[in-house]
C-alpha cells in the first residue's frame, strides 16, 4: 500500500506576516494540493508517451463536464459536478491512487482514503473545511444526480485515454471485456447515451484485441 | 514564436460507427484537447522539480476559485469563472505558452491566439463551439467581474510558485520587483483582499534576494 512520508510543501513557504489567519490557511491548502500534480495513474496520456498525474486527470474530467452535462438523465448542478471532480482524487495526495484493476489495493482502499480526507480538508478554515469534505463524502457515496455524474466522468475518461492507446490499462493481467464492462457500468447509473456510447468502445475494443474477450 | 506541426489526435481515434454526429464531435473535441497536458509553461512546480504545464495550471486555477472566490470585491458566478479558468489556455495547444515576461512574443500574442480559437472551439458541434469561444473572449477581455476574478487567479498562481520556489521565473533576465507589481496589478482590479497578498508576497519575494528590486 502506498505510505505518506513526504514533508508538508508549506512548511517552506513563510507566508508574510500580515496575513489574516483564513486567508493564510486557504493558502496553505492552495500550496499543499500542488502535490497532486505528482500523483501518478496508471492511465497513458493519448497526447505522449507517458503516465498521466491526477491534476491532469482531473481537469480532463472538467472539461468533460462543461462538454457532456447535457447527457445527464436527471438535471445536475454543474457548478457542483465541477467541484466534485475538481476536489475527488486530492485525497490521494496522502492515500496514493489505487487502480481500478488492482484488486488487492480496494481491500483498505476506503478507510485509507477516509483517513487522507481527515487529514488534507482540516487545513481548510472552520466553515469551509466541513464543505470540502462534505463534497468529497457526496463523491464517494454516489446519491445525488451530480455524483453520479461526476462518477460518470471518471469512468468515462480513463475509458476514452485507453481506446486512443489501443489497450493501455486494458492489457493488466486478468482483464477482459466483461471486467471493463463491470467496472463501467456505473455509468449507465447517470447517463444512458454516455453509457451506450461506452459499451460501443469496449464492444469495438475487443473486436480489434485491444482487451481480451472474456472465456 | 512556437508554430504547430503536430497531427490531430483524433486521427488515430476511430469512433464506433453508430455514434450519433454531435456526441462525436464533441469527444473528437475531448480527445484533442489531451493536448493541453504536454504544453510547457516556465513555472516550476512546488511538488516536483520540473516545470507545469497548462493542464495542471488549468486544475490549480479551478482550485483556486472554489477556494478564494469569497475574496472577489463583486459577487461571482462561480460556474462561470470555473468554466473561464477550464479553457483560457486551450488555445496554446495551437498557439504555444507566452511567458509573461516575453515582451517579444507577446507582440504577436493576440493574432496567434485568436487563429488558434478559431480553429480549436469549431472542432465542437454548433451551439457549443459558439458558447465556448464566447467564454474564451470573456476571459480576454476582463469586461466582466467573472472574467476579472479569472484572470486575478491566472496572476496569483504562479506568484505562489515563484513565491514557494525562492525565485522560479522571477529571476529572468530584465525583471524586477517593480515589474512584477506592474505585470501583476490586474490581481486589484478583481479583489483587493487577494492584491494586498499579492503585493506582500513581491515584497518579501524582494527582500528575501528572490527577485531584484528596480533602480
Amino acid at each position: 500500500m502506498p505510505e505518506d512520508h513526504q514533508p508538508a510543501l508549506i512548511e517552506s513557504f513563510r507566508q508574510p506576516a500580515a496575513t489574516p489567519d483564513r486567508l493564510r490557511r486557504q493558502i496553505e491548502f492552495i500550496v499543499e494540493v500542488d502535490r497532486l500534480k505528482t500523483v501518478l495513474r496508471q492511465s497513458p496520456l493519448l497526447a505522449a508517451d507517458r503516465r498521466e498525474n491526477d491534476a491532469e486527470h482531473s481537469w480532463h474530467l472538467a472539461l468533460m463536464v462543461l462538454v457532456l452535462a447535457e447527457y445527464a438523465d436527471e438535471p445536475v448542478d454543474v457548478r457542483k459536478v465541477l467541484a466534485l471532480v475538481l476536489l475527488h482524487d486530492l485525497i490521494e495526495i496522502h492515500a496514493g491512487d489505487t487502480p481500478l484493476y488492482d484488486e488487492a489495493g480496494q481491500l483498505d482502499q476506503e478507510e485509507r482514503e477516509k483517513a487522507a480526507a481527515d487529514k488534507l480538508f482540516a487545513l481548510l478554515p472552520a466553515g469551509q473545511a466541513e464543505e470540502f469534505r462534505a463534497l468529497w463524502d457526496e463523491f464517494e457515496a454516489r446519491l445525488t444526480p451530480e455524483a453520479r455524474f461526476a462518477k460518470a466522468m471518471d469512468r468515462l475518461q480513463p475509458l476514452l485515454l485507453n481506446f486512443g492507446n489501443r489497450g493501455g490499462t486494458w492489457q493488466t493481467p486478468g482483464v477482459t471485456d466483461q471486467v471493463v464492462l463491470d467496472r463501467k457500468s456505473v455509468i449507465g447509473d447517470s447517463s444512458t447515451a454516455l453509457w451506450e456510447y461506452a459499451q460501443a468502445l469496449i464492444r469495438t475494443g475487443a473486436d480489434n484485441g485491444w482487451v481480451p474477450k472474456a472465456g
